[in-house]
């Protein structure tokens, strides 16, 4: 991960996972949607895009075709759950943070990535209020990071690349928290069904990954 | 259920899980999408949709808004996905079929009422195939079944109501097959993050509400 | 008919026509469009829908390909007018009825249905507000109904199906008042030109066909 | 009426019925639509638009809103019914007549001028067709016109201008051919019902303006 | 070019630049953009569009393929920088202008027509809001026009049709103000690059060109 | 300028012209448009996107508004427009290659280092299929690159930023050959028109500029 790769916004993170490359930028925006005004509660909300030719073979892209493939939105609607989950809103006040995940090459796990490095650009975003003295505290009361995984031939594995996956019979993604909770569980068999026992073995193994992303938040971050 | 609610359908089911009613349509359609075209394998796939006053406030119609929603999109995938899952698409042969899950009302778990009652509207549009001699046999090798479950308060329950669900900390949605496997877990924090154990409680519930349903499959089919 | 079919909906009514079955609801809405604030009066307007397997062969989802067909939307412009050609907008005062008349199967005749139907749940949305006191008296000077009628080898027939339909010469929609008055006059050759005295004969039939339906609507409302 | 008005378009007519100009022009297409082919018959279709400008205060361009109103739907399937209604399809044989009907402006009865006007593009566009060989006679059995008509304060007026047409009580379009058929007959109450004998009365109001309308169709062709 | 063909608009002009036929109407709307309230100045914007048989084929209709070309857009942003480049905008005062510049017969050329049309439009309009003591004075400093020309086999022409343009080397537009300056260049290769001893022949030629039409459009208004 | 950015795209190339950094890459497709087939020449084809937060403020993201401002179609077609100048589609033969051009950080200048950028991942993209054996030679007989500039307070400056491309009474761009031509010349005056001594000193300046870059693409490009 590296930060402060963008001039302009409020905050952002360069993630890097193997071959997949997502621009994360948070925007502060100083007001709230219609639906949650007057609430003195603020909002964090996720945007995802992909460039045409982040893709192996070009993939046509959206702005052209007038439309959002039904996958983007439920990438973005994920990205922003994520984040809320780990947000106070009430602390944040009456102020919006969008979170743009732009991914400029990709080898899977794009929504993983996505998701891990805008809560660096969100804590960045949030440090700089807090530091300007319009917010008192950090309403980031954990971290937030996701890893995907997946069942090949039946073995639990971190982290699949674009071939592993095409091939995986399984595929999860998981998000969680630094401080031991499960914020999102995706687990979906592409041909055949999957079992109990290999969902817990996919669960362990998701532990492990992102406690390694916990620790490389903090390290681009200082904390 | 009750089937054979549609004059003009190949298969049709009307669910009724509480006030929620799903009506679901099994078309079928000669050929198959382009880029499955002469690989001896057929497709099935999902369309859903709520009628503006299956709410209890209106909603907006997507036919007038232009567009379909990102929560709209994000179903019909799932119950495409769910479906092929236990579909045999080569021994369907070169063939799709689209089913339709429409909400007439709406009162919590409308895409696992969807996902319930589609299977067996599959099923009735499939055996119609055998019947006719077209396929040699039923290319469904499993049931599929789904229910949401959620956590109120900490406590696992099974198939919340719109009341429920609204004040819900954790909605998870689970797919499973008669045969024991998992298809698909969706589980989700909405205001903080669930716990393994949790994760684990909503299974053994949801595996409880899915022998029902499949029990309830059987009966109307007759099988 | 069938009243109360929609639990969330102010109005409901459940019109089976012959094989064509449409689900009309009227939702209260608050606000009028804003080309008619604070002028004192209302507004009543619907909007006009069919599931994509009401029909013979699967019709694609409007909302799946982003716009409505001019169909639609003369149909639902159709609705709309009868409705408030029976409304007093003056006594309805500043708030919207919307209309959602829902086509569930289809086999001919679905605007006139939904022109009947929808009197209905419109007539129990507006006793609702006379109930409450919110208004003074039933803005309802008269019922109104709508048949189609059509020419069948010069033979006027009421209330034609699907297959009628697709081989008569000329196709016909009368809307009535209960006290007498016309509200709308369609008549359409579909290949050959009709006369004037066909166009009577066809004006009689219908004059019948809309006295049964008004019969039908007083039954339902207890009237 | 002028003809001859566009340099390329195989017929073209400008029609002016008081201060409403409609310029019609007619395209030969080679193909037809696909649901028509192979079936040894032609197809005759329209647009229609409206200049921005054309109405007393400007109106939205629908190409910048991005979509067609219903009402510019509802009329240009009008138009292209009134026109098949007088066109022998399997006499002009596997090709496709587009008339583009656009109003340069408007004081009411646009449609009617379009229907009136678009008749002689149309014939100039056949009968190019028939000196050039391609096709043996004239497939234009018999001329089509119409004309708007209502009541106001009851009492029945032709060709009512914007003024007209937005207090009348009752507003109503009649389609006719010269050989005495109805074609299309649209009435409709704008606030209270009209009597069937209004409607009658209206009829006949609408014969002797369609005459006049078809001679100076004659006289432009130089029939 | 002839003035006062429209009714209704506050300006209007038909420019026939050979068998160019451009319409152009100018609309008072009372306020402006958002992005410009409260700062005591105007805004003068234009809107463009072609008819669907001006063209020699007929060019399918933008308003039912629900967009906007990119061609039809940059001509319509090159319009409106035109005009506003000879406007004094603080002199307008809060209002807007929309130019409306429709195509009704095209043979090139039709976006310099459109500019030269549109600005005899204008002066139209704000001439009308002078004589009737809304502003002092008139808030055009210039006259302005354009012209398109072109190298045809090395040779610099001046207003080439649309068989010289499809044929054209490199193709040029020029607006220009009677004051002697230049609003826009543009000038395209559309096989091999020009030199800039051809910009230059060619930038005289466009200055010959406009300054016949500085004339004409001072005799239609009288000036 | 870095080449070799993207591990997926047949040429790529990350341009960073102050804070200007754009992203161009090039995808080999083996078919050509429609109207271009068995006319055995290739095509060329640009599309350009701006991420949300490459701007000072965001701006709206156009997949999720749904469509492509005029701007972005104006600059993709120039894009496209420069490259083929360039090219010999007759060498390149029966293929298109797509240029994606996307804009990571905005400071002025965009078009300008999209098309300085493309040029090099068009080049790397071509040589690959002369290395392949799939064409001959290089279809590319010259460099093309692209400066803007303008006048601020009448002097003329090379490749303004942001700040200075606000307040500029002219902008211009200009995209030149490395054999002297011109491909296209821009030249717009925001408030006041320019003279054609002004354009000269422009263009003076613009080949200088482009000169430079055609040295830094020989230099990545190892030429």
């Amino acid at each position: 991960m590296t930060v402060n790769v963008s001039r302009h916004a409020e905050g952002s993170c360069l993630v890097k996972f193997g071959d997949t490359h997502v621009l994360c930028t948070a925007s502060l925006d100083t007001g709230v949607p219609p639906w949650l005004r007057n609430q003195g509660k603020g909002w964090v909300t996720a945007e995802y895009g992909m460039l045409p030719r982040a893709t192996h073979t070009r993939t046509a892209r959206e702005a052209a075709k007038g439309k959002q493939t039904g996958r983007t939105q439920e990438i973005q609607r994920l990205i922003g759950r994520s984040l809320r989950a780990v947000t106070d809103l009430v602390v944040l006040g009456e102020r919006q943070i969008v979170l743009d995940c732009d991914v400029l090459q990709a080898d899977g796990g794009t929504r993983t990535a996505a998701i891990s490095g805008a809560w660096v650009a969100l804590h960045q975003c949030v440090a700089r209020l807090v530091d300007a003295g319009t917010i008192r505290t950090l309403p980031l009361p954990a971290q937030v990071a996701a890893v995907s995984c997946g069942l090949l031939d039946g073995v639990a594995l971190l982290d699949l690349d674009y071939a592993e996956d095409s091939t995986a019979g399984t595929d999860a993604n998981f998000v969680m928290t630094s401080s031991g909770g499960l914020v999102e569980v995706q687990g979906t068999a592409e041909a055949e069904p999957f079992t109990e026992e290999q969902l817990l073995r996919l669960l362990r193994l998701a532990r492990l990954g992102t406690d390694q992303i916990f620790a490389e938040q903090r390290r681009v971050l200082g904390l």
